[in-house]
């Protein structure tokens, strides 16, 4: 099955529920940038993709970064002088500020609040907040819960350990043709939140899925690691690699019912960047096209000026401009099987461009060629109209010179660029077309 | 006389009936890719402009092509079973398919329908119809006659030939001052019609009488051709002499009432294109400016990228966007002169930029040279109006760097092209510039 | 005091009536592009200044351009049988068409109405007159003052004189850190008429006042000096130092109330040109940015082809678009302080910009460096907001690639520039950029 036939047999349908399916499995965990939660999350996907599970140490450097230590969580509450516990954490992992050192206390609520977190303004939501690289420790709830409390003593617990351990990233080759690489990367370090972080999750992993039986002509690289350092920590580990990248996504929140929005790499014009334009163009979806920011996702750090890779952004909705952005609103119902549908589709028909564009030289290129005694053209005679297919025949002949690609054509020709790759492909056999 | 005096001495009423004269006279002909209406039709030119006659034998290979054998014609007919001609060649050369195969044969409707072509949409015309490359044949006639048609048996005869012979080319080259040439080129292979074939071939040949006239500063070569196949076969013939070519524009369809079409070289930067694009600016007319696509007429092969040639074409209403086009409509009365008058102002205009279009230094280039002393500035004094040919003297010196044209100081001061000529002699003139 | 406390400590009321201040003390003077009105100007600017005073020989060749004679004038009138002047150069130093020879002759009104000049459609302004380059002499008075005049017998008397002296330029130089110049110019040669020209006059001085104390980056070149041939004579004089000037200003009609129009530089994307852009965006004044033509103020000769100057041009209302241009009524009522003033802060806005923009280096280029454990960074958590200034770090780091200047920056991601400038010196002494 080749790319073209991944995107045309794929029954939408199937393939987003599917993914919803395992976000589900996906959702109770409780990830952060390290621990156990990391590791359970890569050993869901390999049971759906094949994976390399890399180990770096606490403590490591890596660039101007050095790999934290390891955080893990078993249990954490508050409980009022009853021993009830008024929050817990076995009820969303969102309650406990990620990376939150251990604590064990007994403190008035006066004192307790300095360390609850809300919003005021959405009462029934539970925020979702870090302290990676600053050693605190809270707990975030409703608005309405924090309300309900009354004054009192509370038992703090948090039952967590930060301790020498590893950062752990996942990685999937595909190994197509060429050694030249797609890379494909995701964050994957949030707890219980759907569109921002699941969504890319599964829908990276779907394509790995479709393309590792597809025989592609790219060889793709998946990336399911924590955002930020876990990006720095593989480009530290894979400097000699980054040469073969030729074209990038980062996918996240691509889960939501909004149109599509892509962000470019920095670079501005690269092939992805023309890829995802032309897909985006002709397909039936809203979009925006933005241009690089050194804010977002992953793409900062593959986008920062010593690697500068050829590297997009696509989400639905972008970060932050949905109100569920970072709350436990973010949910299994936020994001729809049809929406992780539509990413999917759009994500691989524009790979499908990527992998089909080609630039060709026009082996008759000294006027036209008879493309009637080939069986090429219709008979036109005196008729008017000449169909899009023939109009495709001649455009790739015209602008075959090696200096224009089939994107290229489709650009300024306005014909579907795979209408393009078949007049290409019938040019090959009737041997008027070689590869530049 | 200069071509500035060609364009501006030019009475547009004189040449315009003068050419719808030329057409009315070449109207009548059978004209096809090859034969003896081709020949008539170059014979008849002939006796305006100087024209060189080429015979390319049947059987040659030009690129990818083989000049086909020769078709000639005398009569054709369908009879009724009472010897009545109901189809009649006589009537209109528009009846036979162009290149149909010699017949001779007795047959009922029902078979004779298969060759039969008409347009049920415009009932009264009868449309053009060629089979150059696939041996058949066939009758073209008006929907109506087709209805009036009785059942029963009719006689069908094509007195044509198709033989071993020759390919017939028209050329006319007007030396000027420079080998740089202009191409001009028009295909004169169709039958009777007017807006697409003749009244390019007609403009061409009044472009040519008036060209030889003005010691012009590039040569002129003219090609009367047939389409496709005429230009594939001087390509192939003068492959040395193409580097010699600087600008050149296809013409047909130049005589219905719509306004210009322009459209652009594949280069789409060229001198032609650049001096069209002014000229129709600085115009009456409502025109459009279209980008090369590799469809239309033989701009399509002197731009093959083999070859890329700063080739535009020139039309009015573009092929197969009149209903009238290819069929027996497209006549005399349907073409006007008024249109072919304005064409030929239009495109003289333009040869007029090209030729007087040119880069200088300015000798005097550090500070402003005292123009006052040299009588070429007013006293300007305290006023505050400047006149516009003041102006051009200041732009021509301040652009007279040796990488502006003229034609770059007329788009980026806004001044009209004439005026900055002017200009540009006067400080020839004055010793201030010199030719870059 | 740096140019940035230049600009943000000066008190633009205070600003403005000390500007205007001086243009009442210059207004009376009956400058000329020689003689000794101009002298007394540049004397009263040295008061101010620290001035460079040269004299230049007539009759010295310039370029294209001889210096003429020197000019000087001592009273001019007319006066009627009675012995009453009726017009007299004591009320308006415009009564006098400028240059004129001297006359002491009797004549009838028929006889003299051929050297008077009005302007009828605004009959009470005197209009500004010249003769510089053509033997001649003339009064100009307004019309009402022309039809009072009965018939009858004049006494003319101009005693002026033109003789062998000098052309007069002011110069001064603010020395800077670096040798590159910029270069602020202005035309101090008309006599009673203060838009066009004075106002430019003290907005030079006073720019130089506040570089003086501003320890510069650039060095400051401000010039004082009569149009066309003071600019003319300047380049033919220095040019071994043009090469120095790195960006420049020909300040005039920078009085009166309207909005700013900054005119590009011939290059149209010089340093200055962006500085100015960049700056009138960023205002809340009105503006419009024009191209560059070759007719206006000394623009004209420092943008010649073959100096090519990276010199633009601000005024507020251009010449001869105000209807007070050359005529009495561009007076001191018609320059307003705070108009004055508000130059004053845009000009020095634009120079900050350009003695401010840089390019650096990211010296951790490879990832995004941790700005946390620097302090540059707030504890942004799953918080969804990022402060500007945090996204100015960002972007300096992401851009700093040695292509981009801060004003790069500033123009790709919106954010102020000197946020960025702000940005720029926090990477600086964290040791994460270099000077590129």
């Amino acid at each position: 099955m080749s790319i073209r036939d991944a995107v045309s047999v794929a029954d939408p349908a199937e393939v987003g529920s599917a993914m919803h399916e395992l976000m589900a499995e996906l959702y109770p965990i409780c990830r952060s940038i390290t621990g156990e939660g990391f590791r359970t999350t890569l050993s869901t996907l390999a049971k759906h993709v094949d994976l390399d599970v890399h180990e770096v140490p606490s403590g490591t450097q890596v660039f101007d970064w050095t790999v934290p230590r390891e955080w893990n969580i078993r249990d954490a509450y508050v409980a009022n002088s009853h021993g009830e516990r008024v929050i817990d954490f076995r009820d969303s992992n969102l309650h406990v500020v990620n990376y939150s050192v251990p604590v064990d206390a007994h403190m008035p609520l006066t004192e307790l609040r300095e360390h609850l977190h809300t919003l005021p303004d959405q009462p029934d939501w539970i925020p979702y907040r870090t302290s990676y690289y600053a050693e605190d420790w809270g707990l975030c709830l409703s608005h309405r819960q924090l309300e309900a409390l009354p004054e009192g003593n509370y038992h703090v617990v948090i039952d967590s350990s930060l301790t020498e351990g590893h950062l752990t990233l996942g990685e999937c080759l595909i190994e197509g043709e060429s050694t030249d690489e797609v890379l494909i990367s995701c964050h994957a370090c949030h707890p219980s939140l759907c569109n921002d972080n699941l969504s890319g999750v599964v829908l990276a992993t779907f394509l790995a899925k479709a393309l590792a039986d597809a025989s592609p002509r790219y060889s793709y690289r998946f990336l399911f690691i924590p955002g930020t350092i876990g990006a720095i920590t593989w480009l530290a580990h894979n400097e000699d690699k980054v040469d073969r990248i030729k074209a990038g996504l980062v996918l996240t929140c691509v889960g939501d019912s909004g149109g599509f929005t892509y962000k470019r790499s920095r670079r501005g014009d690269a092939a992805i960047d023309r890829a995802m334009a032309y897909t985006l163009a002709t397909s039936d979806s809203p979009y925006e096209i933005v241009d690089f920011s050194p804010y977002g996702y992953d793409e900062r750090q593959f986008c920062s000026p010593g690697f500068n890779l050829p590297v997009g952004s696509l989400n639905r909705t972008p970060y932050a401009r949905f109100p569920e952005y970072h709350t436990s609103a973010d949910n299994l119902d936020f994001v729809r099987p049809e929406h992780l549908a539509g990413s999917y589709s759009l994500t691989l028909a524009a790979l499908r461009v990527l992998e089909e564009d080609n630039t060709f030289l026009n082996l008759s290129s000294k006027g036209e060629p008879q493309l009637g005694k080939r069986g090429l053209y219709g008979s036109l005679g005196g008729g008017s109209e000449t169909e899009r297919s023939q109009m495709a025949l001649l455009w790739v002949l015209n602008l075959s010179d090696g200096q224009h690609s089939l994107l290229d054509v489709a650009e300024r020709s306005g014909l579907p660029f795979e209408l393009l790759v078949d007049a290409a492909d019938a040019l090959l056999d009737a041997g008027l077309l070689a590869p530049a």
